[in-house]
């Protein structure tokens, strides 16, 4: 690459006023780049969107190949991940970014304001399958870069981007791809963008993730839909039985029934309770938010604590029988319930989707067999709080800001989070530029607008921030 | 009308086997007009088939003014009631033959061996969609009155036809109809062919029908689909709590829990133990047909009891959140079940949906609200056994099948069943041509032509036995 002019101010010499002057300048540019991106309908549990999910990586592959990297699109049994390289010097820091370019299905389609795939603007939000989680804010990061080069033609640390297209089907060609190329794929820090502040306008580090077990069950009575006027109080029912069992897997008092859920889990610290308990968060304002009249769950613990650091366990989907318009008296041959358990250090998705499924089969009703299918799972992730890129990262955050950052934890899972640390030894930073309002999975899902900006400038402050580790 | 020919004999001293005969003769003719009947998709819950319906209501005109009845389409808020009538002489009694031209949805199609609207004949059996309920028996009492005219030249009784279009949908209009037109409809019996006979080759009288009481209940929590990762532990979960609904509506020993549920029922009579003891039935043969381990169901009765004179109740249907393709971890913000009630003496619809309404409100999780939409109901009707209607029509069915004949009850609801009594103080005989076996309400719904032809003849008899009651 050629820089035909001297760079006016090294890197880590920037003033910030230039950095905010140059975002502010190019937002209307910026605004549409991310537009393109979203119109990409780049589903990766959708069969039907392969060729889709290719074009996203690469629209990325060309946006990074633009600013200097050497970009390579890394072929996996499934969708392909997205590698891109920028070295300025073996004495500084690697920071490699982590995103995934691939979005959750658009459905109910119905209950969008907008078409999912055609971005719209309203009022400072824009709205988009993606446009939160997590399009916005990777990209984010590729104008971070863009920033910096423009202000001061290189980089303050060496620069890595690993962006997947399989994170929301559980990532499951991502590992073996970083075991093969860690050698290619190492950092000191890793930088995860793909979650929510604590509250607008407040930065948060987050340094702990949960994990997850994704399970489907499917409970089987008679070999054919039935008339239930010709075999009502005879045939075994599988939404019933199903039902019956669902209804086994907490008991009264909200906690987890399935036999040894709780096992291996590290409970909340005191000094965790403290730094939650000044967390800014308000239950009120949160079941206003969800309109709801209470926020159940396991009893012993605040909502927050619930939310951050306790395991939890969720029916995702339930089908079974007639779902039509009108009365259709049949009992049904089959039903099936999606059931996803968020896990906190030291359970583990292999352990749990045991006993989880040996709890099921032995539930099973008289007259019904059920099977339990093991979707997908992803170990939780904790960094420490003391660790030098969390700090570097803290500071980072506070400089953009202006205000005092969150340490926080969260109920999401990022399934790569964990292997980072283990596999690249590297430390794993997750800094949220969304909020939890953006409908990550939702109908009319958002990212305002403000955040697209002021995360662009928060990530050519971190990469700032880390070169002095 | 005119009939050009001198009848041969008068409709009571037809010998049998004239009649017979004369449906051997014709069977390949019968098969094709049914086929024609059965291509039209007369599904009546579906909005997009009202045209469809009316087709049905059409063709059935067409083929009774054909026979030299008196025909109207009597129209309604909803589908048109088919009625015809040829009149005799005021001297003998009027039989009313009531049947339904509308069918279930064919859903799931991917289960169908051949299109549910494209009748095909496999090892003696015709497969379409109402092929027995209720298109198949019908009709075949629309050519058991074309044998009698055509072998006589007349009939033994003044014959009407009630053919409604919405009997799978509970006949919201047929009652008012009735009370309407009670002077037009009078009758002294009234004959129902849309059900089984107790087995394959077993002439069968059913002289009671349960009722039903089918509501669909919403389970509503956040206002929006929430991200399980975000909000688990905190979100009240609408899949969960239905679930747990669900699993409150029986009890450990199969009893319906819903209070009050029992109240009205009137006990199965030692007597009719004893009958139903007699019944050809085989626990073990049908649980073997279903594919099911065990035939699950209200502690101190056996199968028969339960299926022919206890009350139940089903989920019919079920559904929530995300049913797709792989795993979307979502907390969606409503869930919904339909569940049915059938009925016996002296429950009424009405009562039972009031307290299984009020049940579901009472049994409402934490921060989830409950809606119950009552869909339909009907009546629960049983005919003495001693009438003189019920009698004779058993020696009809003697006299055709040359074996005695099965008194029985079933769990299956015809809602108008208890209309014909109440309003217009006819005997009501339920003669069954299909087999329990036939599908009614699933895919690869059949109708054995064993049956259609043999039911035919029946038809021709029960006209000659009723004349002289």
């Amino acid at each position: 690459m050629a820089h035909s002019q001297t760079p006016p101010a090294s890197p880590l010499e920037l003033p910030t006023a230039d950095v905010r002057a140059y975002v502010e300048a190019h937002r209307a540019r910026f605004l549409g780049e991310l537009s393109d991106f979203l119109r990409i309908p780049s589903v990766s549990t959708d069969p039907e969107r392969r060729e889709e999910v290719r074009r996203a990586a690469d629209f990325l592959l060309d946006k990074l190949a633009d600013l200097g990297f050497k970009t390579e699109r890394l072929e996996t049994p499934g969708h392909p991940v997205v590698f891109a390289e920028r070295r300025v010097s073996a004495d500084l820091p690697t920071v490699l970014v982590y995103g995934h370019y691939d979005v959750q299905p658009p459905e109910p389609l119905e209950l969008w304001a907008a078409p999912p795939f055609e971005p719209t603007v309203r009022g400072g939000k824009l709205y988009a399958r993606g446009a939160s989680d997590d399009k916005g804010q990777l990209y984010a990061h590729v104008k971070g870069v863009e920033t910096l080069l423009a202000l001061s033609g290189t980089l303050p640390v060496n620069v890595k981007f690993l962006l997947e297209g399989e994170e929301e089907i559980g990532s499951p060609n991502l590992l073996p791809l970083i075991e093969r190329h860690r050698e290619r794929f190492a950092a000191d820090v890793v930088l995860i963008s793909d979650g929510a502040m604590a509250a607008p306008e407040t930065p948060t580090i987050t340094y702990g993730l949960k994990g997850l077990a994704y399970v489907e069950v499917w409970v089987r009575g008679a070999a054919m839909d039935l008339h239930s006027g010709a075999f009502g109080g005879a045939a075994p029912n599988p939404i019933d039985g199903l039902a019956k069992m669902i209804a086994a897997l907490h008991d009264e008092t909200g906690r987890v029934a399935v036999p040894g859920f709780y096992d291996a889990v590290v409970d909340i610290t005191p000094e965790e309770r403290e730094v939650f308990g000044r967390a800014p968060f308000d239950e009120a304002a949160l079941a206003q938010e969800l309109g709801v009249s209470a926020l159940p769950g396991e009893a012993g613990y605040t909502v927050l604590e619930r939310l951050w650091a306790r395991p939890t366990l969720d029916c995702n989907g339930i089908g079974g029988g007639f779902q039509g318009e009108g009365s259709k008296t049949v009992i049904p041959s089959q039903a099936m319930a999606k059931i996803s358990c968020r896990l906190v250090p030291n359970q583990t998705p292999e352990e749990i989707t045991r006993k989880l499924s040996d709890y099921l089969k032995a539930l099973a009703p008289e007259g019904l067999s059920v099977e339990v299918k093991d979707l997908h799972g992803g170990d939780p992730a904790v960094t420490p709080l003391t660790s030098r890129a969390v700090q570097a990262a803290g500071r980072a955050l506070e400089a953009v800001y202006g205000r005092p950052v969150v340490f926080a934890r969260t109920g999401g899972t990022i399934p790569v989070g964990s292997t980072f640390q283990k596999v690249l030894g590297a430390d794993v930073v997750f800094v949220g530029m969304g909020l939890e309002s953006d409908r990550a999975h939702s109908p009319n899902e958002k990212f305002d607008l403000v955040n697209l900006y002021r995360g662009i400038e928060t990530s050519a402050a971190l990469f700032r921030a880390l070169a002095t580790l």
